[in-house]
């Protein structure tokens, strides 16, 4: 597998493990949702924090079927890694 | 780091190695393009075929100015992982 291959398949299994847990296996409950955000603190914002995990729903959930499906989740992903590119772009040599 | 985040660098990481190659190192050209095309033949059509790389960054430059930046890039690989996500699902157990 390539790299490109191997981070899409990341994704693809981070997703899957969280969104396994309870109901549909295809998208994320809100319970769901708090468990990523607590396991994967690196730079989502604290999912012992109420109000944040109530937040990222609300930012996610572009369909408002109150879960969070695959492609919503890819797409915030997305945004993400355009932010943290963006970033160390300004913060790297010119 | 989290697995999330790592794919996250991944991503980063191939496509700076692109396109630090020539011109913009924030972006691809057309024969940067080319030559992530074959070097990534996993799942992105041959580099070899010039109607290929042609229709690639036709799709890929939203903004039309002839180049691959990081944001386009990156809608792409969120596109192509959906798009495998859904192969996976369909193709797994139910």
């Amino acid at each position: 597998m390539t790299e490109l291959e191997t981070a899409m398949g990341m994704i693809i299994d981070v997703f899957a493990r969280y969104a396994g847990g309870e109901g549909d296996p295809q998208s994320l409950t809100k319970g769901e949702l708090r468990v990523l955000m607590e396991k994967e603190p690196g730079f989502l914002q604290n999912g012992k924090d109420k109000d944040a995990v109530d937040k990222m729903m609300r930012d996610l959930d572009a369909n408002g079927d109150a879960e969070v499906d695959f492609n919503e989740f890819v797409v915030f992903v997305a945004a993400l890694t355009s932010a943290c590119h963006k970033y160390f772009v300004q913060a790297g040599p010119k």
